[in-house]
């Protein structure tokens, strides 16, 4: 079933989503022809139709507001930018209310293992950003695997001769979370990281 | 951004798919508006429109075979129906090579924990199946999970008035795989069900 297995591999693209997955998710799909997958469909063209790529800093704008709200927001701190990996960043450091600079997001991070490099990320609109607008700070907002320890190196690498400070999120213990059940990496930077009351 | 969170929602709604697989979905696709995304809606609408299930056993069938190639062809053993959960299952079943009868698809299995009760099996259309067709033994191929088990003994209850033998897979180690990396309970069921030489 050619349709079948196109829907298959489609799905397979999407990200974290294996050949069995994809398998279970097309035959949901096809099995509501009237229900779930009539309402994807509509999903995705609203979509399309009204979330775009803010060509500025890579969030995700509504409605062909280019460049984006936290972009054109006056009230927003021109000096400090935030520069994460994914849109999704974005949405999580807004919910922390404690970052109300600009942002910048690179659109992947540096996988040597998966082939993907630097051209991926967005760099060089970083540093056309730098010679423009009045940055002062740059606070580093990459994962804390390998590759976002890889991805902040090598940004900080690119950004050394320009007159900016750079830093990178604390690393320490999430909250909530209890000493027993901490991997020992994380204990390792919470250690050396400690805070003297 | 309605347009996102509709679109987060529906791909939340996927078998297997939490909301943090669905964030990242959605944030992919619409990165991808020309790309990924516009194969997506490609994809599902050729599914949609040549995919339907067969009204008669419940497997998936193209362009509008009605009933479908299992159920029509005259080389299949009439006399034999293997009972599954889920179409994929025939495809499974189809690969092995071992099976040559005719299939009945459940749409499902006993979730009382979920709450996903009887309503939503084909249980009638299978007793409606075997007052007309010339069914003499029925096979489960059920999973082999709690709810598989639910739903096997379900169905053999619902049959048992019925002048026809009924059967499950056999339990046992997968193929491959070595005595001391198989669980206890399917060690216990090689054991229980050993094959005399």
């Amino acid at each position: 079933m050619e349709a079948l297995e196109k829907l298959i591999v489609c799905l397979g693209k999407l990200p974290g989503i294996g050949r069995r997955s994809a398998e279970r998710m097309a035959t949901r799909l096809v099995r509501e022809p009237d229900g779930l997958m009539r309402d994807l469909m509509a999903a995705l063209h609203a979509a399309r139709q009204h979330i775009q790529v803010c060509r500025c800093c890579g969030a995700l704008t509504n409605d062909e507001q280019q460049p984006c709200r936290f972009c054109t927001n006056p009230s927003r701190d021109d000096t400090v930018l935030c520069v994460v990996e994914d849109p999704n960043d974005v949405a999580g450091i807004e919910r922390s209310g404690a970052f109300n600079g600009r942002y910048h997001v690179l659109m992947g991070k540096l996988s040597p293992m998966k082939g993907e490099g630097l051209r991926h990320l967005r760099m060089q609109a970083l540093l056309d950003r730098l010679d423009k607008e009045p940055v002062k700070e740059i606070i580093l907002a990459t994962s804390t695997d390998v590759e976002g320890d890889a991805t902040a190196s090598y940004v900080a690498e690119q950004l050394a001769a320009r007159n900016v400070s750079i830093s990178r999120l604390a690393f320490g213990l999430p909250v909530s979370s209890g000493i027993a059940y901490s991997d020992p990496v994380t204990l390792q930077r919470a250690i050396r990281g400690r805070n003297t009351y």
